[in-house]
């Protein structure tokens, strides 16, 4: 669509660089942003300038962080010798809302592809194996997507210290809580049926 | 969530402010502004500092515009005679994509709506008397949104011209195009059944 506004046009085209937002959306978005508050539309371009300047990654695990090491490495409060490897920061996040898990987290930025290109030298691996051995870990958590990508990285992990007595575990897959049978997919409930636990 | 990292956290609130954003998909686009290349993002902070700066609302009908009058009511090749009125600006270019329409428009900025306190005057309705007389407009296109709002926007509109010998129209209703009767509200299907057409 031809707006006649190349400012618009421009900011329709980076609205349509994010996830999951195509033309249409991407339009709505242009539009709501003309029809915002001055004041706020700075405030947004302003953050956006900031964020990439104050937010790097964790020295030690790759996470974000404001300084070289992120909040939860550098909280003393947290458990020592497990660390819960996952693909992302964003997944990290995702763990830490469920209060569930007190350990440390491990970053890869990535997992294995061969198809894109990616193997082991492109992922978080090398600090990994190093701060195995700094820390004393005894388990490593591996929480990689339930992917065909995640599960082939998450075994290659394993592999990477299957000579080491350490335990190497991830999350249990299974039928998600709140959900319904009927829109649950079929290799969910096959995996839930085999590994069925007593009452 | 709490990251611990407050541009973050800012960027997450301003997108959340965008239509259609609830608190997961601020939260992706936020992990995905910075796994964005640094240029990139820079270019994107940019566009919206400048935005706001460049794009006004053209003097002569309300729509966006990069300097007094908007690209459409400076057409010279444009049919005289009629304005189709839109709420706002973003309908106008969904009309022009169609190409169906030649003439120029009017933008309201709003419809008619007691409940949340906006009467007539809030409305571009002035700029449209001076308008329908400088111009010699012989027909009124009124293209609001098919809601309560924008029918009573309308049926106001069509009053206020009434004592003159104005056409005032608007698109038909019916059926859409390309859509199954079955997902076809029943409201529509019922007006297009007392408008139904001659094969």
């Amino acid at each position: 669509m031809n707006y006649g506004l190349p400012p618009l046009q421009d900011l329709i085209e980076y609205f349509k660089k994010l996830p999951g937002v195509g033309e249409k959306t991407a339009r709505r978005l242009g539009f709501a942003i003309l029809d915002m508050d001055d004041r706020e539309v700075k405030g947004f371009a302003e953050t956006l300038l900031q964020i990439k300047e104050k937010i790097g990654f964790c020295n030690r695990c790759g996470n974000f962080a404001e300084g070289e090491i992120c909040g939860i490495c550098s909280d003393k409060s947290r458990l020592e010798g497990i660390l819960c490897i996952v693909e992302r920061p964003a997944d990290l996040y995702i763990l830490e809302a469920s209060g569930q898990y007190r350990g440390r987290y491990h970053v890869l930025h990535g997992v294995l592809s061969p198809l894109d290109g990616v193997g082991p030298d492109d992922l978080n691996l090398e600090k990994l194996k190093s701060r195995v051995d700094e820390e004393g870990i005894k388990e490593l958590l591996i929480a990689t997507n339930p992917s065909v990508e995640g599960d082939t990285t998450s075994l290659y992990i394993a592999r990477m210290f299957k000579d080491r007595s350490i335990r190497v575990t991830r999350p249990a897959r299974g039928i998600p809580l709140g959900s319904s049978l009927e829109f649950v997919d079929k290799s969910t409930i096959s995996k839930a049926l085999e590994k069925r636990e007593p009452i």
